[in-house]
């Protein structure tokens, strides 16, 4: 153990065991889903994902995007917001498959609980520090995932944060992160890159489960296998994928979502 | 202009023109003070920067942590919080400078803002959009600290957030970012790096005024004097500097703080 | 295909389809070997390591480092170089085992080709024109290792620049890269990040063997088996990997060597 | 003095302060030409540049470019090779102004030395160090400019090969890196980024003269006045600048490429 992991350790600090029988069952792996509940026909692909194996569902109801969405259409505007959280009850009740889906302020945890088995901390509110303490007084799974910024003490801080107020039901989800060299005009869609070393480099540290999300990793379908593949065997506990029936039609982040055949060849293939 | 470009002029976005006449004098652009307000002495300390020639004063009373602060330390627990806000507000009434300080969260914007002339938005909630969107619809000066991640897209998409609510009295805070070449071992106090190109990036592209952060950008005191004056000689509007009266002994980021020497130095050397 | 990709192809450029048949068995793929020969113990550490499963011996006669070695020591300074030749040449002798070297400069091809099965070229060459313009006029099998910056366009033409010399007999050997958000203090050997979607990225590009060095990417042992897992996992087709059989007593690199037991582990775990 | 430094100069290492009287006259700080050298008019672009303040001329007979360049046009492949040797001796001899031009290789320096006042080592040469032992045991002005993925240790240890061959007449040339998030889309001609805060750092460390070169830090024209004026104030020594009498149709780099009349504007405005 080096002397700055020592220095922590004394300070109280990366004792982040979890106890994993009380938790959340992130046996519950195979999450997939669309980026956002887009309409009515979230049913349909729910019970779809989930007869490919998924045992958990993603889709948000609140999709915040770059630049503000100034225009609402067929009802959607950075998701379809709280219609989006009554098709995602009705998922629930229809399928029975757990639904994770993103909650982005503390004022929201309320309404958003009543559908969430898990709550998604989203990369942008990854040290949004007043809504991890509040999701820390809760006893809901969260999954926390990664700021595409975050080094490994932002990540083992942000996990203390939530633990410290009560809650040591979560999961990290790693994704892409910026800085590296580039892939630019060869696969313009790329705007972040894998970090699958830190999935052993948390596995040293601590046992908080790790879902690995390689949608949000290459921004680029043809990827998504690939990186999947090897997040599973750099020892990740599972994943959560993009799915969309067709994924060009996707409202956002079309060009990294796969389709049923290639999720099905993820999980089963 | 490129086709990108010209393509989100199209969709409405990018006009992000402000009307200098009606906002904060950002002429108010010489910005000084601790990381934190640490206790009564904070008086004399706002005193002393006012008369090195700053024309607001920055100081935390919420001060965030890559790790949770189990302990509370002479009131001191990630800023002195609503004590820290109450000194803010005799420094006001003793020195009659601007107060810039941070609000971490929408349901601290009341209280926050009977002390704040200028609401500063900090790096972690640079796209907490709750929080961006409640802001946009107050009437105060925001100045919004850069992700240490943003590109010139989520920048720009930031502003947007505000602007559209309808508060457009905002300024951009350039810090430093993550992913360069790194400094470690040799400077291994550096966490970040700067990006001043994104000055004239910006400036190619809106009005908005610009104040850069040599202290968040560098990590390293002996920094902060040619990274001020690179700063403002590629185009910023002015600087915001952490001054400390005994700079090893700042509670937080003491690597960073400068004397009030090189302040004096940076402000009128 | 991309309006980029495209024009590339229309100037002739990006037609780098090797014939796999006339090449180096690439299904020499588990290539293993200290990273610089020490001493004449290296012949008993090569037939160890055949033993385990390599079918290929990495050894550097020549090996650059950071800041010049002012002192030689015990005949090492950077390498052993004629000497370490002289016992490759032994290695080869008493193992049979094809070798893999670094040739630093297009003066040193002959007589490093004396002894070398494959030319690798090191990181700080990669974009060292005239020693890949001289070994594309050879026929020797080349393992032209990513510079730590290298964009995808660079990697493409580097290998062009090799083949169009003559020499289509080449792998490229993917290592760590500079830029990501670091690991500093918690993992202070960590110099680079892997970079495996360069994998599937190339794959969709080239028929070019790809070989994946998690040694160099990691720069700290605990993490080269899930990385080696990781890179098979994505596409590799083979793996180089640093072993010694004392770790902590490499001159070189010792916080990334890994042991025999570890080895025999990766290759047949 | 941290300990990593301590350490480094008991090994010798970081002594590498140089005699400035005994070294080119590095207020000849002011360098500008075009990227290469395309053709006769070579003689009147440096008349002119020289008449806007340049005391050194900049301009490659060799140079080198991402993929191979296949075919020749108008004698320029790559550089003009031999016969842009010859038109920079014209320019010489007309002018009377020192040349800087790029040696790539151990095997050119005599040649290039007949010519060159100054020799360039380019940046993908950076850590070539065959060709830094070589030009150590010279006695000519060596320019190296920083590689793209340069720490700072690496850019002191590639110095410190040159002075330990016996030449200190040096000087470092920081150009852009690689790394940091990005301006893609927006300002897509960008590929790497300035560092500036590496002036101040190699400042703190050793007295060799740096050299900034804002054209290759911002790939794009119009950030080269203001990141020229940063990296003066930072504390770069001189520049050395892209200028073309007609930058568009510059054969390399042309969206760099600034006109007389900005760069009239950076060395006198």
């Amino acid at each position: 153990m080096n002397e700055y992991i020592k220095s922590l350790k004394n300070q109280g600090k990366l004792n982040i065991s979890i106890d994993k029988e009380k938790t959340f069952n992130w046996k519950y792996t195979k999450i997939a889903g669309p980026c956002s509940v887009e309409g009515p026909e979230i049913i349909d692909i729910a019970k779809k994902i989930k007869s490919l194996g998924a045992n958990a569902f993603r889709a948000g109801a609140y999709k915040p995007c770059t630049y503000p969405v100034l225009k609402e259409t067929n009802g959607w505007k950075e998701g379809l917001r709280e219609e989006g959280l009554d098709l995602l009850r009705r998922v629930k009740e229809e399928t029975n498959i757990p639904i994770v889906t993103e909650v982005m302020d503390p004022r929201m945890i309320s309404k958003v609980g009543e559908v969430a088995d898990v709550f998604q901390i989203g990369t942008r509110n990854f040290q949004n520090y007043t809504l991890l303490d509040e999701l820390g007084k809760t006893n809901k799974p969260i999954l926390l995932k990664r700021g595409t910024w975050a080094t490994i003490d932002e990540i083992l801080g942000a996990c203390e944060r939530i633990l410290v107020g009560g809650n040591d039901n979560i999961a990290i989800c790693l994704r892409g992160v910026v800085g590296m060299p580039n892939y630019r005009h060869v696969f313009p869609t790329i705007r972040w890159a894998p970090d699958l070393m830190m999935i052993p480099a948390l596995k040293e540290l601590t046992n908080i489960p790790i879902i690995y999300d390689p949608s949000h990793s290459t921004g680029y379908r043809n990827f998504v296998k690939p990186i999947s593949n090897a997040a599973l065997a750099a020892g990740a506990d599972g994943l959560i994928i993009e799915c969309h029936p067709n994924p060009d039609e996707s409202i956002s982040d079309p060009a990294q979502a796969i389709d049923y055949s290639t999720l099905n060849n993820i999980f089963n293939g």
